[in-house]
């Protein structure tokens, strides 16, 4: 069945995911505030800008105007950094005609309230215009979706039919998309790898190997699975697509924004001139902040979190700070993997 | 307490190794057949074939002598390509005067018998002169290890003792030393690792990307973690430093010979010439067959294990494999990985 599908975004990452649902013989809306990039996209068929060098099918169209996007469509891909999720879903409610799916691909946990996007979402839009909410997760570097490179995400929702639904709409021979029920250990999954990415990155930065990188990366898992699990994930999706599929890409990709920024940090570089240098949203900094805040609620240790928060926001110095967490005095090493099993089986 | 050591082999393992134990002021004997080499070590302190450009301690040693790296000597590293493990073992046998702790950082298992190498070195050394078996695994280039940067390891034997005492002969400040009671688990993951590496450099030759290696290497995960609750490991083991941790460096690391044959494999080469360009053992291609062969043993399915034995050894398309393995019919994620926690609850 194709259909009339919006995306509302157009980053990499929304760009790609249009070109999927395109070559998949939808008609896609792009949506976005930039008039500039909108016309771009219509007249030359290009996003210059987030995917240089891609010719993007015809099929999709760009707009300014959300009620033209959103006019007779059932599933919305809201594709927009996590602070603006909660804009974009009251613009969503003002626009809709009719109730809609929507399909999130964001990656963050909201700082003070702790919530993840599907549940912003779920508060900034009455049950009258949404229908469902949707994850869409998984190791997917925008680039590579769009050189239609092999890839898998997961998909998840509340909904079984919602997630069905979804899975069809996006499934091709390049872009393969897995379901899984736990939509807590997916969206948990995708947020907290920014933060491992981080710290990966400052690892490199400083000069140091794949060693110590993949001692973070297991470490990272492990602090992961350990929150997600009393948060009420199912610890199995920690070893899925979207925790340590997920986790591995943005920690050893030079695509990864998240690892870029760490390792300018590594290599001495302040905060503020990271995220200046950068030109693009840098989620794990915000999801740092929301990690520590979630390590203190639940009482989880996450050392490499905490090691990350002082560093970004308590001008902690980089090195010692990774050479902290190798030195750590645990001498077992399923004493750190432990509690998430126990959390399982309580 | 300083000690003597011996370390058999000089490839580029035991070197680094054997730096870390000189490092931690031990006399460390390094023993190997190549007299060249030997007198390389004793003359320049270094190991140029397998570790350029890294000046080695004073207080290593070279000897072509079994009888003189073994006497006096409570602890032996065996640093040796899986298929000569049993022959070195039976030197040791004739050559120890005093039963030894055996130290072993070999990947792999055995085609036919199916055996560890812990279990290989039991088979061939008597109880007489074989104190306990220990194996060292875990993240960990030699390359990285002798510019000392960070590294984590995990050490596991049947001897809560023996371990312990291998954890502080090893431990410093760059090169940390976990404990994990789970032998089998460390073993299967450290040897199968190498047969995900090969799947990994396959991808990348085929000039596939990020997305599509995470993917290989989550689901590989899923696979050995399968395979080894079969064999009685702890799944969480899989999660950890021998498992994931190893992994990671192995499918991502320019340094490892498994991708880089792999790689070349993508690229259109055939397995003759791969090994033959390398110079160095691949240890993943006999433990392909190993594992093609545990697979049917234990009755566990093993999809990219079995789509590497068909390219190694029955000459199938790595395009087709790799395509294969992508576009694998399964649909909900958590079907691959259940089987993992089904068999621990058991």
């Amino acid at each position: 069945m194709k259909e009339k599908i919006a995306v509302l975004g157009a980053g990499s990452w929304g760009t790609a995911l249009a070109l999927v649902l395109a070559d998949n013989g939808h008609d896609v809306y792009v949506w976005a505030k930039n008039e500039e990039r909108m016309a771009e996209l219509n007249t030359d068929h290009t996003n210059s800008r987030y995917l240089p060098d891609i010719s993007l099918p015809e099929t999709i169209k760009g707009t300014t105007s959300l009620a033209e996007a959103l006019e007779d469509v059932e599933t919305v891909v809201v594709a927009v950094p996590t602070k603006a999720v909660r804009e974009v879903a009251q613009q969503v409610v003002e626009s809709a005609k009719a109730p809609v799916t929507v399909v999130h691909v964001s990656k963050g946990i909201e700082p003070d309230s702790l919530l993840r996007i599907s549940e912003m979402i779920e508060q900034e839009m009455p049950e009258t215009i949404l229908k469902d909410v949707v994850v869409l997760s998984g190791p997917s570097h925008a680039e590579e979706v769009s050189l239609r490179h092999p890839t898998t995400v997961t998909v998840s929702s509340k909904s079984a039919e919602a997630a069905q639904k979804t899975q069809d709409l996006f499934m091709n021979q390049h872009f393969r998309v897995y379901t899984n029920p736990d939509m807590i250990g997916v969206e948990i999954g995708g947020a907290l790898k920014n933060i491992i990415a981080l710290a990966a990155g400052i690892s490199d930065g400083l000069g140091y190997g794949d060693n110590a990188k993949a001692a973070l990366i297991t470490r990272g898992l492990a602090e992961i699975a350990r929150l997600g699990t009393k948060m009420g994930a199912n610890p199995l999706t920690f070893s899925g697509l979207a925790g340590i599929g997920d986790l591995i890409v943005t920690c050893t990709s030079v695509h990864s924004r998240n690892w870029r920024a760490g390792n300018m940090l590594g290599q001495g570089k302040k905060l503020d001139e990271v995220l200046e240098s950068m030109g693009m949203v840098v989620e794990g900094v915000r999801t740092t902040k929301a990690g520590h805040q979630l390590s203190k609620k639940y009482d989880v240790q996450m050392p490499i979190t905490n090691a990350l928060y002082h560093v970004l926001f308590e001008q902690q110095d980089p090195k010692k700070a990774v050479d902290d967490l190798m030195a750590r005095v645990k001498k077992h090493e399923l004493e750190d993997l432990i509690d998430i099993l126990d959390t399982k089986l309580d």
